[in-house]
């Protein structure tokens, strides 16, 4: 079973903004085992939407679109379906009461570009948004269903969740799509493929092996579909106990865990905190960590330390090291870690000290130099790190190795 | 002169990544005079990589493609164009070389996958990727050019910056696309677009206008394309008198700016410095304006205060207050504030918190009750914000009114 997600909106082909509804969706659709073949992104023109919608609906039966809701002229993707399904618009009294409730909560009064918004085509089904003013769209003609959703990511996720992912199953006999995903690290991309060679070779032919290499790891991912779940899961199972054999150092996770989930797991199973020293990091791995819901019970807070006087006065930093060796120097931030764990009361803390860039390279010490440690209850662990030349590079490179190393420190 | 942008592989088709390139690349593109028409994203499949390619050449005169051109088994972007080229793959020793010494200073011999990386099509420009791996081809065919670049955004942006978007202009003549974004806030999208509709219908008709709603602020996109800059720059400039007399108070930055940067701008032509108290935002406010290069000159640093005691050891939060109001409360916010100033010693503070969800919330203090303060020389101010049920958006949300408040602050 094949759809295809088309985005709507000049902003995305003039870069304004990441299209991230597409992955999104695609991630959702695959959990109940449909398979999203292509991904567009067209402007918000009459002629590129009728005739990228009609090149999709020639090739599956699912199109998924988001995009060009809005209540404002430029967005004319409600107009363009209505005239491509030959439906008339009509003012829908239960969106119409919907859309003046939702705004007179905020204050606003209707007019006439909120009450275009209770304009339906006739004919099609229409479903509610609660999450904002643009209600979804469902069409169906020859077989086929196209979905018209607000581009606004929190609205389409809430209408996806609540009234097109549990629906559709109803609709199209679905395979099960299987994937597990393994995290690497320490070893290349062109390293592992020939320690895998032999492996990969003797894959079932149903399993589809791929390298997602990344900055300081390679995440490899088998993926396969059928219509037993039991034995997919058993066909993947069985190669992971050969992949762990020949890798047996170096899988630190499953299913793109992202790593400080993966420390999260760590701490809570030995009910141990964390807290973190960061200055060229500025505060990027205690966002990485608060990111996650239930992240108060293991992470108790952090000491963003940009200036040497907060290294100083917070963290405890000799002035004498920070003088001598400088703030990027295994001295200094293995002060920072011991102070972090010190005032913030944890049992373990990350510290991470380095010339992001562009600026504020030397000879000496280039862009991109980075020492991290961490500070666990008996030691304290540090490392230089060369990094790049680009500053958020280094910022998301220098955030996951720090945390690594305390995956490491953890397990040890 | 219109392009089209096609990323491969099946890591986005399954939403395990986001394609980020495709924006960074049309925002290029965009800024040398050439629109984007469409981006589509496909598998890592010869069919579909061919049918694809084919439609794409058959719109427009330039293909850009990203992707599969890693090492592995399953990456054929570089077999399947030579095919469709009808080219024979050999081996370049300049590349060869070149990955060969890349490997050698990371202590990795050459293995037959990155052999493979030396083969290129016999006819095709190659262009040599000083940042991985993986060279660049540039293909031409009956007046059209296709140029296939690496997947990693990172190798993609330093291919691009370094050799490509400087060449194109040779081939092609451009027009001069002028984008010009107005960032405002206090003023829901349909009531704005109501204000507006006047200017609006008057506006030439060289200009279109776009509205882009997001959390907290609308903002406002004029596009206009021609050969004159100076030209379409006074046509954009007079639209802009025009709208600062209709919105004299809820224009506050322009062209995508962030709003840490705004406020960057503000302290720096002030020589004033900023920090941190952050609870429910876990370090992000910290993080955005770290991501910026030159944040050291006034940001002095953090304190993530994600218990109760980092608030009161570190902060000097009352514990009788925490006790009595508790964390998520304007008494605690205001301290937090405070004690942010004093112990960073800086001029302003910004201090956040609030039930961030999915968990935690109580009647009275449902998930999404953030309170937010802001400390300047003279005075704190404080706010009440009652978010969103998601933790993501909230801890967005509440950052970037943090931000707006400290600049509403600043500019009093």
């Amino acid at each position: 079973m094949q759809a295809e997600i088309i985005t709507i909106g000049d902003e995305i082909l003039i870069g304004q903004i990441v299209d991230t509804n597409s992955a999104w969706m695609a991630k959702e659709l695959n959990n109940i085992g449909i398979h999203v073949g292509k991904i567009t992104s067209i402007s918000d023109q009459k002629e590129d939407i009728v005739s990228s919608l009609q090149q999709a609906m020639n090739r599956v039966s699912l199109v998924l679109i988001t995009g060009g809701l809005g209540p404002t002229n430029d967005d004319i993707t409600k107009k363009t379906l209505s005239d491509l399904f030959e439906m008339s618009l009509v003012q829908d009294d239960l969106i119409y009461a919907k859309v003046e409730k939702r705004l007179a909560q905020r204050g606003i009064p209707m007019n006439r570009f909120n009450c275009d918004q209770a304009l339906v085509p006739n004919g099609a089904k229409i479903i509610p948004n609660n999450y904002g003013t643009a209600p979804c769209m469902w069409f169906e003609k020859d077989g086929k269903i196209v979905i018209s959703m607000p581009g606004v990511p929190f609205e389409m996720k809430g209408i996806m969740r609540d009234e097109i992912l549990n629906e559709l199953p109803n609709y199209f006999s679905t395979p099960i799509i299987l994937h597990k995903t393994i995290m690497t690290d320490g070893i290349g991309e062109s390293v592992l493929a020939e320690m895998l060679s032999e492996w990969e070779t003797n894959l079932p032919s149903c399993v589809k092996l791929a390298y997602l290499p990344s900055p300081g790891l390679v995440r490899l991912r088998m993926s396969t579909t059928g219509s037993d779940k039991k034995e997919l899961e058993s066909i993947i199972e069985e190669q992971l106990i050969k992949l762990r054999n020949i890798l047996p150092e170096n899988i630190f996770g499953y299913d793109d865990e992202p790593i400080e989930l993966t420390v999260a797991k760590l701490l809570c199973a030995q009910s141990k905190t964390v807290g973190t020293a960061e200055s060229c990091t500025g505060g990027n791995i205690a966002h990485l960590i608060t990111s996650h819901s239930g992240s108060s019970a293991y992470f108790k807070g952090a000491v963003v330390a940009y200036s040497n006087e907060v290294k100083e006065n917070l963290l405890k930093v000799k002035h004498q090291d920070l003088e001598e060796y400088g703030a990027v120097s295994q001295k200094v931030v293995e002060q920072m870690a011991l102070g972090a764990k010190k005032v913030l009361a944890t049992d373990y803390a990350i510290a991470t000290s380095g010339i992001a860039g562009p600026d504020g390279g030397t000879q000496e010490k280039p862009v991109g130099t980075v020492w991290i440690a961490v500070a666990g209850p008996n030691e304290v662990v540090s490392k230089l790190f060369n990094l790049y030349p680009n500053r958020e590079r280094n910022i998301h490179v220098a955030s996951v190795n720090a945390l690594n190393m305390l995956r490491k420190l953890i397990t040890k």
